[in-house]
């Protein structure tokens, strides 16, 4: 029987810049446990993406933090 | 002193189709803990999407999984 | 001079569920004129998506809307 | 009655790079008018997030703009 | 020596909905190939993902295509 | 007839930085060629993205690369 690798979940975190290396390790870290335990997913099939954002990218309620 | 909310992380799950509705509602909780455990962001302020991906629009290594 | 078009920017409105055609006909619209008006981008480059968010998939500080 | 935020439409603007801090603060700002106007989200619900796109990672018809 | 598998690149291509399965099939096997040929990734790390747009939440120039 | 233009498919391609100028621009090239011949799209249509991910961003299997 043929078999393919299925990867997933892909979970991505967008989150302010700032993190320190060990808060982006320990992220990636805890986020794969916890897709693994509620999903079932093998945990070497899990993907997780940062995305820093900027300051000065970024609103809530038409305004930016920075203004 | 104005205060404005800062809502943040944004989590995003890419998952195949077809997992359950405790699976959706475990893995937004799971998910959420871990982000506040390790970023120290507020609990009420961690957002997560789930999308589901059709078998028919996903492939690894130039083939899909339902060929 | 060859001219190439260049096509941005690219806006992608997630928002849960239930939206009326007459809504997502004027977000497009209006959108469409913010960014115009404040970025000095020609009117026919800007390209607008909506995603709509099934209300199963989406949590805010751990919980979903429909638990 | 426990309430809970319901934190919705989320925007992202994908835009070349090299936009000003003025067109970056009054791009949110209309945007999220514009957001407001259509849908009724309350307007400290929607979110803004701009991404700025590398110049030598766009391409239209097979062509950066840059070769 | 541990190894650790990387998989990427990750591709998305967003469509308006209606392509056939036999469109899909090989968009993803063609693009694969070119994202093998051109960024010497192994084969089997390349994930394509299709996400189909909704005629209804779609607008270029302010405008759906079905308005 | 009013012509309006359809700018589809966008591709998004997420790859760990480090590619050279000339892998970019084959990429894009190439994954637009792939779109081409296997949707039908009119190839001034076709628009791909790159986005580069930071190797202190991304983890497979609970893991970054780095760590």
């Amino acid at each position: 029987m043929k078999q393919r690798r299925i990867h997933m979940p892909y979970v991505t975190v967008q989150m302010l810049e700032g993190r320190t290396e060990e808060q982006r390790k320990a992220l990636i870290e805890k986020v794969t446990d916890a897709v693994v335990e509620t999903t079932g997913a093998t945990r070497e099939k899990v993907v997780v993406f940062i995305e820093d954002i900027d300051k000065r990218n970024y609103g809530v309620g038409g305004k930016r933090l920075i203004d």
